[in-house]
Parts: structure tokens; sequence; C-alpha cells
């Protein structure tokens, strides 16, 4: 019976051409990690309910996907739950794994069940997929990867350095121009703290956030129907209206957060880390921004958002500074600090900006044409010298008419064809033929390999 | 509230030293599968159970793990199914879709659904984890990953010499010694003919399998015990006690299976394989193995298995020819040959030998020592110039005590401290230690990177 075939909504299949760029991404991220001293785990696609829910507040335990038990997980339910149509309280009974929803909360168990093993600080990276039960939409889907490195178990903020010359690398690896945003969470603290309105802090970020796109005035008469005093709104007008260098905000962040002694923390530490990194040397532009507030309930100290320069998108890179990873599963106090590339949008940028080197193609460089059994059978003697060069080739398969031949690497734009028919096998040599210019050479296997891999 | 946290049965975490191993397995097989001229892809993790279902049979069926529908499942389900316990029929009503529990048929969902998109012959490689809800032992996990490279869209035998060069390539690479044991259906088909039974092929395989450990007598006893009769058995006489090179082998098939029209295809198709594998040379040993019969149910042309010849472990690669891949998705006709390395077993081969060269670690191969902030601000001006040169390195985030800075790089197997205090800020170079040998030396950054990078 013949089903027409498709895969679940908000899921994606990769095919050569995206796998190569995204390997091409992965790789070079990794390769940056490795470098800077992080390693990396995995987890299980499954992990326990027990670990997963309650972490992620009430929407993300709807957001969780949940594995049916096996075997008969009808025995033993509560059929009263059933009859009163309870799903929410049914699923326990009924379901005891989900699949992962992001990094971190597997990483904290990680870290839990394995403390013993470890090094502290321990520095991690993990690069694996996670499954969130969002309603599809563009840029948004129910399977992506996720792009995690961590340090736990340090205070020292030169690990924050570290991780902003490790972004700046992979960036610059990548050819992507980048702003990156700083901020910490004490001097949101502080201005709660001035205003005398802790609760409104997200609401001051995001007007503060407007001052580029509507003005001082709009801003202000925001803040005031958000039901900020005026008092509160006079205090702020430093902070909202702060411009000039990122010296010069410091300055005037510690002069508005004197009287504050966490917001002073928070503007040393925003100094120790800017200082840190400037006195390295960084490509990137890097912008301290007090109406970044991104993981505003989680991050204790430094955040950090990266944007990219060049393209209009999201931010493409975030992370800060949290408390205490670990304490859900009863080992408190263990501060760390991450960050997470955002590898969807960091593919969507080098697609629009057209960044991917040749050798991010790991596509045939050349097809050995096939004319019958003896011509394949001499192909198939320089293919094995080819290879061993390194160079990727193959030889048609089937003895099939040259325009058939030549039309598979035109599509697949395989760069070479080489061809081996009888004058060439007399000869011991072969026509290399250059896809893109059309230009046949008779070439010994060693100058073909030289011509391919120039 | 504490929870102590655990990973589901059969799962595993995969800590830094692991992981770098398996990217050393799984690096090597992909940058082959590209020189072979296969191309990557990847499929979600998560299925339409309609394009799993009855696909692995009843007990595959058992054992797909099933995602519980988001939102209210349970409206709408028909309440006797629960009453009476059938939670077989009540699956599909709360559960849509399943987690893939082997890589082929996502591939042939994969080529059915994409088939306007893709240049036939199609060459695929994937790399992806499957899981299955078997009952977890020694060597047998719930999630694994399995790392298959498939043609479709074409029957020349050129296919199976390429993959059998391919296997050989991954397996002299990574140093593991292998016996390639060959068959062919056919072969099988045609034994079957020759007595007339091929009902009883498996019995017959499996009884063959064991002449070297019970002796013919044994062997012979058991054909009988298994229904087979006499006659046939004096006619199976010659393919059980078969001796003698690949090309004896071949000839005593031909002899015995001269009746048999699908039996001399399966001995032609046999020797081209092995002729055109010869031509080109393999390291390991070729075997032909009329016991073969993996995939019996599946398979329709040649036969492959591969083991470790240095290690007493299963099978560590397989494969072979299909004639329908996706048949069942309403594209019939699609013949196509494909391979499966088993990447735990190579991982517990190369294990067992040692055989991981020092590049497989990923790990830090330098850490600098902090003394303070100036000291340490010092350090990380040199740890650039390192890492630019493609060292792993890392510094002790924070200025603890030597004993303990050094202890780290000992846990951790780091080979080199690079060790910056007064005296050597002074003299702007460092004091690198081998972490082997105990010895010290004063050098530049230069000298300690070609030191480091020998």
């Amino acid at each position: 019976m013949a089903q027409k075939p498709s895969i679940p909504k908000g899921t994606r299949d990769f095919g050569p051409v995206e796998m190569a760029r995204r390997n091409y991404i992965f790789d070079t991220i990794r390769s940056v990690f490795n470098l800077y001293g992080y390693s990396q785990i995995e987890t299980p696609a499954m992990e326990n309910l027990s670990t997963l829910m309650g972490k992620y507040g009430e929407e993300g335990d709807k957001l969780l996907f949940k594995i049916l038990n096996s075997g008969d997980y009808l025995r033993g339910i509560d059929m009263g739950l059933v009859e009163n149509g309870d799903y929410v309280k049914l699923t326990p009974q009924i379901s005891e794994k989900g699949l992962r929803y992001d990094l971190t909360v597997p990483f904290a168990r990680f870290v839990v069940q394995h403390r013993n093993e470890l090094q502290m600080p321990f520095k991690r990276f993990q690069i694996q997929p996670v499954w969130r039960a969002d309603r599809p939409q563009k840029g948004r889907y129910r399977e992506f990867y996720q792009c995690d490195a961590d340090v736990v178990g340090s205070d020292s903020l030169i690990n924050e350095i570290e991780l902003l010359q490790l972004i700046d690398d992979v960036f610059t690896r990548l050819g992507i121009r980048i702003t990156i945003k700083l901020n910490n969470r004490k001097v949101l603290s502080g201005i709660a703290e001035l205003i005398g309105a802790p609760e409104k802090i997200t609401d001051i970020t995001v007007a503060i956030d407007k001052i580029d796109k509507i003005g001082i005035e709009a801003v202000n008469a925001e803040l005031l129907e958000r039901g900020i005093t005026s008092d509160a709104i006079a205090v702020l007008q430093p902070v909202i209206t702060m411009q000039g260098s990122t010296a010069e905000r410091l300055a005037e962040l510690r002069r508005v957060l004197a009287s504050s002694e966490t917001g002073i923390k928070g503007v040393d530490e925003l100094q120790e880390v800017i200082d840190g990194v400037n006195l390295l040397g960084l490509e990137a532009e890097l912008e301290l921004d007090v109406s970044l507030a991104r993981g505003l309930n989680y991050y204790t100290g430094t955040i950090i958002e990266v944007k990219a320069r060049d393209v209009a998108i999201g931010s493409i890179t975030g992370g800060g500074r949290y408390d205490n990873l670990t304490g859900v599963f009863g080992m408190p106090g263990l501060s760390g600090v991450g960050i997470s590339f955002g590898a969807d949008r960091i593919y969507d940028v080098l697609n629009a900006l057209d960044l991917y080197p040749s050798s991010a193609a790991a596509g045939t460089q050349v097809m050995f044409t096939n004319f019958g059994s003896s011509e394949a059978a001499a192909a198939m003697k320089m293919l094995k010298v080819v290879r061993s060069a390194g160079i990727r080739a193959e030889i048609y398969p089937d003895a099939a008419k040259m325009k058939k031949q030549m039309g598979r690497a035109d599509a697949l734009a395989i760069p070479y064809v080489a061809i081996v028919g009888e004058s060439e096998m007399a000869e011991g040599k072969l026509t290399l033929k250059n896809m893109t210019t059309g230009e046949q050479q008779l070439l010994s296997v060693e100058e073909a390999i030289a011509t391919i891999g120039q």
C-alpha cells in the first residue's frame, strides 16, 4: 500500500548541500571550542521526565515531547483521570521519558551525576539537537541544534573574557562581522534599586531599547504608562540617554549607580571584562547596552548577545553568568558562565552573505566516465590513485550514454570529469574536462591530481 | 527539592575522552565516505508513525519509541479501548510520531519525498542516532549511532566493488585488520532450489556455519534434525565441506549449482565483484562464506560482513544489495546496495587494541598558570599567540594555589603547563613544564609553540 511520505511539521530533512554547510559551521565552532580548552560531551536524546519537568516553567512543561511508555502502558492507570479527560495528570502515569528541550538542564544533570569524575572548573561544550512542541513558524522549528559552551565551578571573570575571545574567533573564522553587546544583571538590579521598583525592570529595559527608534519623549511616556513614577523616570534619564564610548558609558553608570552596592559591583565587573578583552584585542565591535536583558530570571552577572552587522536578523549568539546551575538536582552554589551559538541563524547569515569557502563543499571533485567494463576497470585503477591523493572522486557506475553521464556531473556541480576511453587507455592517461570552462586536456593521473587539487 | 538524577536505562552519557574517540571514528568514516562521492544527509529524529509502523515486523512495531501527542491527547479517543486495556489499538489515537528505529526507512522516505530533486544514482551517507525499546544488555543500547552509506538507482556491481574498497580504506585508516566475508543471496536461493526446500535456507546456513566448530558429522546430524532429507544433505556435502582458495570455492559452487539459473547468476556476481576488488588490491582478507545469511529477507544479491581479525567480537560492519527500497512508499523497483558501520563495536575494537592516534585526543595541550591579575594578563597575551598557532590551550581561571593548578593539569592529562610568574614576565618568557618528564625550560612563546606542537 503506497503512502505519500512526509515528515512531522516543524522538522526538516537536510540534503547534501545543506549538510556540507552545516558541517562547516559545526566543525568551525567545534575546533574553536577545543582550542579554548572546552571538551565535548553528549547526553541522551531522552531524559527522565523527572529531570525535565518543572525546569522550563508551566509553558515549557507543555512543550516537552513525551515518550509513551513501552508495553502495556494502560495497566495500573487511574481510570478516573481518563474519564475526566485530565490528560495533564494522566501523562506521568503513561510516560516517564521526554526528549531534551535544551542542553542546559541535561548538562546540569550530567554535572551532578558525574560530579566525582569531573575536574572543576569543568569546561564543556555540547552540539546536539533539542526538541520543542512549539507552534512551527518561519525560523522556528520543533527540532533544532544547540551549540553550547559552559565553564562551571569558577567565578573568575577570566572565563567571561575568554568566552568573548572565543566568540570573536568563531565569527572571524566564519567571516561574519559582529557586534557583541554586553550588560550585567547587577547593573539592572542597581537601576531597579535606584527607582525602588525591582518588578519593573523588564518594562524599563523594553522602553530603553526603543530610544533610537522613538526618541526620549516617547520612551518617557511609555515608562509612565507602564507605571513608573515621574520621579523614577527623572532619575533614569542619564541611563536612557546614555551616549558616547564604552568608557564614557561606564563612567556615567558608575555616577548614576553610586548609591547601589550591587549596581557598582556590576559596573566593576563590566569594567574588568571590557578592559581584559581590550587588552587582548577583538575583531568584533563591543557595545555596552543596558537595555540588554536576556535570560533575566537566570543570569546573575555578565549578559552577552551577538548580532551580525551586515544582516538584519535577531541574536546569533547569546549567554551569560549564572549562580546556581545544579541546585535543583541537590548540588547548590555551582556558578558558571556559558554561551550558545544559534546554528540556524548563523547558517542564514552565511547564506545571505554568501560566505562559504570552497573548502566547505564536501561534494565530488572529479567524476570518471564509464564506457564499458574494460574502460571502467582502467578508470577505477586511476580513481584509486586520485582518492589516495585526498581528492573526492567517483565513477559513473553504469556504462550509460555520454550525455547522461555528463548530465550527472552538471547536475551535481562536479567541477571535473575524467574521461577514460580507448585512446586514453592506450596512452595510460585520462582526458580531464573542466566543467566550468569546457576545456579538455590529456593528462597523466599525477597531472590530473595537480590540476584538480589546485 | 533535590532529585537524584539519572538517565533512562539503556542510554549513555559520553564524557570528553569518549567523545574525542567517537569523533575520531566518525570523522574518519565521514571523510572516507566523502572521498568515495557519498554525500551526507540528515533526517529528523521523529518520523510519522505511518512511515515507521509495519516496516520492522510486529516485534519492531513494539520496539518503536512513540511520542505522545501534544495538548489534550485524550480528546476524541475511543474510551472502549481504554476500558478493555487495548493499548495497541489505542496507541495510534494518542500518538502520531515515533523516534527513528534505523536509518534505512527514513532514507527510503527521503528518497521518495525528494525524488524530483535527487540525481540518480543517489549516493548518500547518514550518521545519526537511532532508538529502540529493546531490553538493554551488555553492548545493546536503547540509543545508538548508525553509520550508513547507500547508493540507489544503479544495478552495477561497480558499486559493490567501490563499497568494499571504501570499507578497506576506513579500516586501514583506523589501523584495524579485518576479514570481509562475502556471499550472494542468489547462491543461497540456488542451494535452496537444489535441495527443493527454500524454506529451509536459514536452517542450512546456521548448520553450515558450525562446520569448523562441530565437524561434518554433527552438521549432517543437525541438518537431519532440522528436517532436511538425507538426499538433500548428500547434495549439500560439497558446499558444506568447501575448502581452499576463493577461486577454488567459486569453481566448486559453479559445479554444484550448475542446474540452477539463479545460483549461477549469484556465482557470476560474486566472481565479478571479487575479480574487480582483486584487480585494485585490498588490505583486508576477503573470504567467500556461503553460510553468511544476514538480512536474508531484505538482501537480494551481494551480502557483506566484516569481522575484526585481532579482537573476538561480532560483525563490525555489514551490508548488501536490495531490490526494492522504496516500494512501500509507492516508488517500486528502486534497487541499491549499502553498508552500515557498527560504531559502538569499532569503538570497542580500537579500545581493545589501543589504536587511537594522539591526534584523536581533542583535550588541552598546554595549561597556563594563574598567579594573580597581572601575571594572568601576561599569560593571556601569550595564550592568544599559542592558540593562533592552532594549539589547544587554556588558563587556570582563578589564582589558586600552585598545587591545585598543577593538579588540574595532571587530572586532565594535559601534557604541558606554561608557568608565567614575575621572573618570566620580566623576561617576556614562560617556563614550560613537560608533565610527563617533569622537565622545565624557560622559553619564548615561539619556542614553546614549537615544543608543544612537536
